[in-house]
């Protein structure tokens, strides 16, 4: 096991009616600026809960942050928030706005030239608003952790940061809230929980049984009860236990002291900044060519993920990997997410617009062994075609 | 799944050479109490690199923490840190000297008539002193949550309290400090832990599949890795193992959103606190009988165990529950934990004793249906005769 810090004082309040248990969780004379998506939440009653929860609070609001948050748009609401002098952060929605709020809360007390160095430059984040979410679509695990990721649309990135100081006070995980999302968005949440633990667990061994068996715990989960939420979105146990094994992906537990990778999402990060394909899907674009090509190096991880999740006990070593890489092909199919860039109707253009970026970017040695090259992400992307 | 709030911000700083990090992570300027037990941490270098690690600090100590603390030890403690004006607590040691200190930190700026009360009477703990951990031994799970099991030798009574306030704010864990443990400490602490995990994972099925499989994975850990542990203690790797496997075991993750027992560790205490049996091995001979008497309320989850933890696939339900705590039965028997009460020279003259106890605490309605009344301890015990 590596060493390892774990830290994560996220409160998670968990269940139907919880919304109402997020007026306690405010402090006392705060001004609260609320901020949310497209406004599916003014249509399924979450924003009514919210404000009715929010009855004692002054309250400003901020709305339209789109899927993979634009710079631009939060930009804006940064100066709404100082300009009201707000001293709390409420996200509502989904991964989108909670990267976002992530972001706004950061941003308002930046100090530096522009807060997108926070994003770029690395610029210490010294101070952050406090913020709370209520989330309605479980994919990101952003509801209990410290990390977003945010696109500019003007130079068509899309980057990363976290901060000990971008922890929600508190999430509220109320699985009625998402009784109303369209087959297409639990999909992608189910994919990208997936592959947020594929991405911890699919590395090399170093002797870590308890947690693979945490991320095998989550996989198998998602398995099983991702296809009831697809089938039934209002099976409220379904939803709760999708739900919460989406926070579990990524809440830090599967990558205390163990080997991660995250080159699936640093590539394919690449095709919604081209392209605004669907996070999710471009996950399920490139991580099985991904797995494949780097079938090697990888191979004790795939033996042991193709027996333990999917009962691939047949074949040789290589066998059963390539098994396991199909039946995970299989499994994004399932949900009706299609793995190849020809389904999105993206070219081998693309592919070469990619490798330009990652060279100007100074981009080499991803990968859990720091060995994979821009050389080796253009043929990966070649099998994706 | 039930509604649930999940709150836990301790530290974790995992690895070898650990301590050191623990500088940091105490306030500058902070007047530290160093709190430890019978003294191993002077033959094992332990305390040698805690004081160096505060060396730019002013401390003061207090040893002889005894396992299952004792509150009148515990109070000269309190008057210690109260007379030193102490800001800052740093346990030392395994379970007994966490749980300890908890009650330290909570007592020292008590207000109320006598410090007992927070055990006795649930008086609520307004304030508490900041404190860290060392853990030297891996068991109880103390170094991850906010509770405390507290006897007060003059009236032979065993009793928890848990607040907001006592969580570490961090907890080193360095397998390598537990390289020098005996046997026997290893053994209860691989037993304690499986309780724990049991505990919280054998009551009635809520449609809980991820909670289930992460209890799961705890227990099979400490299957695979603690008779390792016990036949090589300097084996690094399983020391870690197991080490995150028994924090894992109680730190909240387990609960969340599940119904839970205690009722083992409830009735169990009585045993150390009339005879001084260790914690582990009285749950070692409450555990089966237990188990045995309730399974008809605990049957498919029994069956569960059976079949994913210990691969019993044959015989009728009620065989195949049988079964599963026979492999228990074994198991703590394999680790050298004897399982029967006559082991320990106990007789029916206790049960008799525990009984009185009970019906004058008013115990009633134990376990997780709330079923569980005396008359039933009394039958129970019998059958560990």
């Amino acid at each position: 096991m590596k060493n390892f810090q774990f830290y994560n004082p996220v409160r998670i309040l968990f269940g139907k009616g919880q919304i109402a248990a997020l007026t306690a969780r405010i402090p006392a004379g705060a001004k609260v600026l609320i901020t949310y998506g497209g406004g599916s939440i003014k249509q399924n009653g979450v924003y009514d809960q919210v404000k009715a929860a929010l009855a004692g609070f002054e309250t400003v609001e901020f709305g339209g942050i789109e899927a993979n948050p634009h710079y631009e748009t939060l930009m804006r609401a940064v100066e709404l928030g100082r300009a009201e002098q707000v001293t709390f952060l409420l996200a509502v929605g989904g991964g989108s706005v909670l990267d976002g709020t992530k972001f706004i809360a950061a941003a308002i007390p930046f100090e530096g030239a522009e807060p997108w160095d926070i994003l770029a430059r690395k610029a210490k984040v010294a101070r952050a608003v406090p913020f709370g979410s209520v989330l309605t679509l479980p994919a990101t695990g952003s509801e209990m952790n410290s990390g977003a990721v945010i696109t500019r649309v003007a130079t068509q990135e899309k980057l990363a940061f976290s901060s000990p100081l971008t922890f929600p006070q508190f999430s509220v995980l109320d699985p009625e809230t998402c009784f109303t999302l369209p087959p297409r968005q639990i999909a992608n949440g189910i994919a990208d929980a997936f592959t947020h633990v594929l991405e911890q667990y699919l590395t090399y061994p170093i002797n870590t049984p308890l947690q693979d068996r945490l991320a095998e715990a989550v996989l198998l989960t998602l398995i099983e009860e991702g296809p009831k939420v697809l089938a039934n979105p209002t099976d409220y146990d379904a939803m709760a236990n999708f739900m919460w094994s989406a926070t579990n992906a990524l809440n830090g537990t599967l990558a205390a002291g163990v080997v991660t990778d995250w080159s699936t999402h640093y590539v394919a990060h690449e095709l919604t900044a081209l392209h605004g394909i669907d996070h999710a899907r471009t996950l399920a674009i490139v991580l099985p060519p991904m797995l494949r090509y780097r079938q090697a190096g990888k191979l004790e991880k795939l033996v042991q993920y193709g027996q333990r999740v999917w009962n691939i006990s047949q074949g040789t070593d290589e066998e059963r990997a390539e098994a396991a890489v199909q039946a995970t092909v299989a499994f994004f199919e399932q949900l009706g997410i299609k793995t190849r860039l020809a389904d999105y109707e993206v070219g081998a253009e693309t592919i070469g617009h990619i490798v330009r970026r990652f060279t100007e970017r100074g981009v080499k040695d991803l990968g859990e062994r720091q060995d994979l090259q821009v050389a080796d992400v253009e043929k990966i992307l070649t099998l994706a075609l």
